[in-house]
């Protein structure tokens, strides 16, 4: 497991203190902000949590981002705050430079076996084989702000195959920022309740022609994913007074919705 | 303001030290699971935090809930994690009795002037006007648990009306746990930013049939609501593993969205 690139850039080490672990953020998982990606920070502290938690699956986890993180050492401070019968709660502090960068609180409990779900309203996204699918860099990708796809060295981590490129990036903007795609790791690592976060933030963003900042983000983890590429369905709704949500589904090859996340950005000037 | 019961039991009075509040948990607020609606506490989390934030409205408010709220005295206690230069993140505990029932985390900011949405793929819920609607309690609602509406407080303070009833209040559900709805305060008090957490967990639970219990709840602050009824979209998706979700959209009289809220729920046995 040491051998991909999630798993090396995630390692948390125990430091000195009880609940206080050490980590090393990598600029392997910037945006087309060049900003280290905060799905991948909420990982991290998603991963320290679940070296005090006494039940193996976090069901939801949510992260502040309080300033950008910084390429480099960084400390993770977490407490366990309830441990119940069936479920507990954590949080997580992960801090660059002696500043806070997330505030992150997680509740952890045993998802249950993949039984037949009682009621889904919704089907996984329609998408051709990931083979017949465009995949990102394209070469006709026009409307993302020029050099920000290079800057974004998580696509070189990530893979994402859309059934045609988003009017959105061929400088043709639908008007509805909403997407269908598949995700995987580049490195054939399958994804794991660990990793949603991350693959949850990771997408292009689906606001374009303005760069925005996660001011916060809540992700379901709604069952453990089955191997594979995963398929997901990121939506914008409403954009407004300077803010935008954005919400992402993410399948798995399986069929089973494996996470929900919805995060509200700012749109900066 | 102090007439008001939404403002009488949200009240919060600073304790000995720097970011500690006194409050005092009603009965007043309980759902049809009889317990403390987790809404409620949510907005005396986000009074107290509003006590040390320089900003001065919340934008969005995360809070899990570790064990049930108790009636009786509660202890609030905050910290100002960041301030930024157009935004502030703070964190809260709700205490009972000794016993940590909230965890939430809140960023602040000032809202813009209430000036054309950028973008917006939805309408507001189109409904009769209120007084051509059914309000609840109504004498045929069969569905839920006998005595809960009864056991739910919250409806002698929170009124709502419905275009027609739902069918899964009539012991009819039609499979599509999803509902719109006008809600108020009952005493007069219209809702303003604070308000709005409290509102959007105070609807009727979509999913009918089953008690649960908020884990986790998410409220974007989108806009300050202008006085009046507030029109309101709740949707449950995905029902599965012992969870359920739940989206609520709140727009205002002047049909601007004020609050989107997103919910995870444990189903109990």
């Amino acid at each position: 497991m040491g051998a991909h690139a999630f798993d090396i850039d995630t390692e948390v080490s125990a430091a000195g203190l009880d609940g206080e672990f050490t980590a090393e953020l990598t600029g392997r998982w910037d945006g087309t902000n060049g900003a280290v990606n905060g799905g991948y920070m909420l990982a991290i502290c998603a991963r320290a949590l679940g070296r005090l938690m006494p039940f193996p699956d976090p069901v939801v986890i949510s992260g502040f981002f309080l300033r950008p993180g910084t390429v480099g050492p960084a400390a993770v401070r977490t407490s366990l705050l309830r441990c119940g019968r069936t479920m507990a709660f954590g949080e997580a502090s992960l801090d660059c430079g002696g500043k806070q960068v997330v505030s992150a609180t997680a509740a952890f409990a045993e998802l249950g076996s993949r039984e037949e779900p009682e009621y889904v309203n919704r089907t996984p996204p329609q998408l051709p084989p990931p083979a017949d699918c465009v995949a990102l860099p394209a070469a006709d990708c026009v409307a993302l702000p020029a050099g920000s796809l290079d800057r974004a060295s998580i696509h070189e981590r990530v893979e994402f195959r859309f059934a045609e490129l988003p009017g959105s990036l061929r400088g043709q903007p639908s008007g509805h920022p909403a997407s269908a795609f598949w995700t995987r790791f580049a490195d054939g690592r399958d994804a794991d309740l660990l990793a949603l976060p991350l693959l949850a933030d990771a997408s292009v963003p689906s606001v374009v022609g303005a760069t925005s900042a996660t001011v916060q983000l809540t992700v379901h983890l709604r069952a453990r994913p089955a191997p594979g590429w995963l398929a997901c369905r990121a939506v914008t709704r409403f954009v407004s007074g300077g803010y935008h949500e954005e919400d992402v589904e993410i399948w798995d090859s399986a069929g089973t919705l494996v996470a929900q996340s919805r995060q509200l950005a700012q749109i900066l000037p």
